[in-house]
């Protein structure tokens, strides 16, 4: 397992940072202690806002803890555990694999566990990629790293600005959009995922949300016995995704 | 969603946490500030000895900040967030239910996040109840509690010294033994779970341990195509329970 080499690239002191900032490397967030208003930092601030990295306002105690023993003049900078990628890159993927696109759409996932579950089971079920959104939903954080064992490095995710723009494009390549809701009207394993397929999975608080409920061509539930009503986010798209990967795997056998 | 409902049930004070000791009720932990060896802790510490709860040794401002304003005397105590029943228990409620057995046995599962989410993937397929171990797992936490969305209120867990030997025990009463392995012999979904059932998953370190590995009657996989060897834990457990859970609604619909 890899989990020990997944680890926060940290990069420290202004020169550095900025130098980060300027190049092609997506950043997770800055460290600033003392004042953002001191024209020493004016440019760091400003290539941050330019490429909406977050900068959180600290102390020096606290860039201490985080960077020991380290010449980081107060600034230091955290890299994303992994490069997002573009929607078209997931669908070049799935295109030179020879396969129907499989995408799995996390919707305001916030909790890092389930992301990096869903990761993992991306990788295990065959899934080209992940689409997040950049507001309401974690990150590929290192949080996020651990829990997907390693898959984050094999997986790529697209991180929009929309999702419900990103999901009518998939629509106009001719993807199915499938979205899984315990109120849904087929049994997971009874619906036919042939074709392009792009998988939606709402938070565990509100479920899918309206918009992109009504990009939905099909709502699937996985049935259900208990007092509960609902499963983790990250089980629930598993159990779906491994029944997408179910009958490709059959599809091929009957083909050959 | 139950999750605000589930709070540490906290009791302070020399006499409370005494009497809470002298009752039926799971104690999670005991937090003691001052010298255990003093007179005045001597029964606390025979009492908590005497039910195996650990003792947090700690000083007066973590307690304070535990127990903000209440009357503590530099001793509290938290309940488990739920009780802990026997395996005959839960073996009783599937008979009660006309229903073959259906028991999950988490082995050496340390992630509150996992244990979560199987408790609620076992109350959504009808599972009877989970067995844990009493070493080198985690127990009924708040963490846990919250993970399982309010399944922990449903969902019966018995908590044994000895995993091996409950298992033995459900072998001598016609229960077949599955294990969770990604190098087992059967696909999941083309194994027969007629019978009673339980599903042995292991931790996500080191997978089933040797002497639980050799209790097992059959090992099912669930075929993957990634580049990561192994899902999230509680994902392949759901995965596997959901298939239990398919065929048993089947079995019943032909029987009607």
């Amino acid at each position: 397992m890899s989990q020990e080499n997944v680890q926060q690239d940290l990069v420290v002191g202004k020169n550095n940072v900025t130098e980060l900032l300027m190049s092609e490397q997506t950043v997770d967030r800055v460290l600033l202690a003392g004042d953002p208003k001191n024209k020493n930092y004016k440019k760091i601030v400003a290539l941050c806002k330019d490429k909406g990295v977050p900068i959180v306002h600290t102390d020096m105690s606290a860039i201490n803890r985080k960077a020991p023993n380290m010449n980081h003049q107060g600034i230091i900078a955290f890299c994303a555990q992994k490069e997002y990628v573009s929607v078209e890159e997931i669908l070049s993927i799935a295109e030179q694999r020879g396969e129907a696109p499989f995408i799995i759409i996390a919707d305001e996932i916030v909790d890092p566990h389930n992301l990096g579950a869903i990761l993992r089971s991306a990788d295990a079920f065959g899934a080209h990629g992940v689409i997040i959104s950049k507001r309401r939903a974690v990150g590929l954080t290192p949080s996020v790293a651990k829990a997907s064992g390693g898959a984050i490095h094999y997986v790529p995710v697209a991180r929009v600005a929309n999702l419900v723009q990103a999901v009518e494009e998939l629509k106009e390549k001719n993807i199915w959009v499938y979205g899984c809701d315990m109120a849904g009207k087929n049994v997971y394993y009874q619906q036919d995922y042939s074709g392009g397929v792009a998988l939606i999975v709402g938070s565990e608080e509100v479920g899918i949300s309206r918009l992109l409920r009504e990009q939905c061509d099909f709502f699937v539930r996985i049935p259900m016995k208990g007092k509960i009503s609902c499963l983790n986010a990250s089980v629930a798209a598993s159990v779906i995704m491994q029944e997408v990967s179910k009958q490709r795997t059959r599809e091929e056998a009957n083909l050959e």
